[in-house]
């Protein structure tokens, strides 16, 4: 099989492999109907996570199931599945108490840049969609896997809701799905930090009702001018880097909330800035796994049109491209055709 | 008067100064019934906070109100009042929410370790109660004004409740009054981390159903194995510490809730790790006003003595003496009589 392998910082490569199979008798393997690139991809591609051995990438995926191990239940060859990027037996106390992506058998999913891949703890991770859909829902089921799943969690952790002011720093794919997100639950208003036109526009699709340019101690006065200079409610942080962490929590008001999904790189928080914000602060690896079935639902039922992030498609061979175009911010989101 | 002047680190001395007033109209002054030392006055007192100027100290305050400025409309002169460190309007949207020591004319209250005191915004920051209470109850009163009430807030924002397993960090008056707030709020098991063994007798009384005397990454072990490996659900945060907070962070189980309420000090948060450990960070200086009507009920009708944290009491021109002790911790926490 093909699969994108990253050997170091901006060397991405398609190469012919041995074919995913089954390891143990939890696994299923699955055939891609599509995959794409993760901004979070881009911390090892930009050199910012080292890179010791060549990497298998991927982490987001929807597909036909093509085997099961022997103790796999849930799921059976010839059904459609999405997981999330977090592996989870979906049932341990930590599961069940909402947070998959920190199950106490969890394992990080990985090599979906590919046309076949092995996922573990298969009964807890996949969830079957109820028949095989149509080619044009594919985007949007592979957008569930984790950067809808993401803005999603984003939302909620900043308890995004009715009368709320939502502020969203961040406007690659999970900042924008973020955007959508606070809209379904309920926001009243929500500002989207983005200085390109492009994403802007798909930033109001999405339900914001402002859009703020300025970054920074800038964007933050701007958000305060617009909030009675008290700050949003809610902030989702959605970069991952120190600058955009103060930015999320300096846009909150005080008892405010601030969920953060980016992730974090080189950031420390001070202790004492925190202390004395008053906000909350939640956040890190979505839980996507517990939200899946909602989301599918609302994706099947054209509620939501999540797949409006990918505005790159191109085929698997050229992956290369694809990260090429979401470093250089040509791509909101790249999709890689099989 | 007498007051109670820092002039230095380890230099606390009570001197006759100028009568406590009225400046302005939204102003009352109180006569104490008695005051105290804070734990967190030991950080100037420690050279942990510069002092630039001789300082007023004391923050926690009950007593009989001298005099009322022209505005003020909630409390008279002969009532008994309580109120909190940080004064506040009461009024305004931040207020509303439940934050008023974020309130946005909130003013640090100072000089409560003095015969006499000024509380600003007099309407929005002081709870009388319905007469003037038996003596007997001055130092409950007292410590609702601050360590009660610190406790509270640390309690509710680690979601302390009925099926939880909550671990205190800090043996402190701040810490063994969260470990009776948890009690209060319906928590199953409670796990108070100290090595004192006078504190951890009243975590005991106050309700603690474990203690755990190891200290950082030990401590960390300990609340693991009493937890099924998977950590505290709510752990509360009373000393300000990299050390205490990082323990606390530790403690908590994925998803679970840190509320902090020790007054942080050089405390830097790593961003990484507060990612992955998927916890809710909650604190700040506790919006004690809004608690204080339930607080002082909860005291004058003899369900909670929290007045138990007084372990000495002095005349307020030992006030220095009260310093000692507590920096040196022979008291748990320090009453001033006047």
């Amino acid at each position: 099989m093909r699969a994108t392998i990253m050997h170091g910082s901006r060397d991405v490569r398609v190469e012919e492999v041995a074919d995913a199979t089954i390891l143990k008798p939890t696994d299923a393997v699955i055939r891609l109907a599509a995959a794409c690139v993760c901004g979070s991809d881009l911390w090892p591609y930009r050199g910012a996570d080292a890179i010791t051995e060549p990497v298998p990438m991927g982490h987001e995926y929807a597909g036909i199931v093509e085997a099961v191990g022997s103790e796999v239940r849930s799921v059976r060859p010839g059904q459609f599945v999405v997981g999330s990027f977090m592996a989870s037996d979906n049932t341990c106390e930590i599961c069940r108490s909402g947070y998959q992506s920190g199950c106490v058998h969890r394992e990080f999913v990985s090599g979906s840049q590919a046309e076949l891949m092995r996922v573990p703890l298969a009964d807890g991770t996949l969830v079957a969609t109820p028949e095989v859909p149509d080619a044009k829902y594919v985007p949007s089921l592979l957008a569930a896997s984790d950067v809808l799943g993401t803005g999603w969690f984003g939302a909620l952790a900043a308890q995004a809701g009715p009368g709320k002011t939502v502020a969203v720093v961040g406007d690659g794919a999970v900042g924008l799905l973020g955007v959508l997100a606070a809209r379904l639950l309920g926001a009243e208003r929500i500002i989207a930090m983005s200085r390109h036109e492009s994403r802007q526009n798909l930033a109001r699709e999405f339900g914001a009702t402002d859009v703020v340019v300025e970054r920074g101690d800038e964007g933050v006065e701007r958000i305060k001018e617009l909030t009675n200079g008290l700050g949003a409610h809610s902030v989702i942080e959605a970069v991952g880097t120190q600058e955009s962490m103060m930015q999320a929590v300096r846009s909150s008001r005080r008892g405010g909330h601030v969920g953060y999904v980016g992730v974090s790189h080189d950031v420390n928080l001070p202790g004492q800035e925190m202390f004395y914000s008053h906000v909350h602060l939640h956040g890190g690896p979505a839980p996507v796994r517990g939200y899946l079935p909602e989301l599918l639902d609302l994706i099947l039922s054209d509620k939501i049109d999540p797949g409006q992030v990918f505005d790159l498609a191109v085929p698997l061979a050229q992956a290369g491209e694809a990260y090429r175009a979401m470093d250089e911010r040509r791509a909101i989101k790249a999709l890689l055709q099989m």
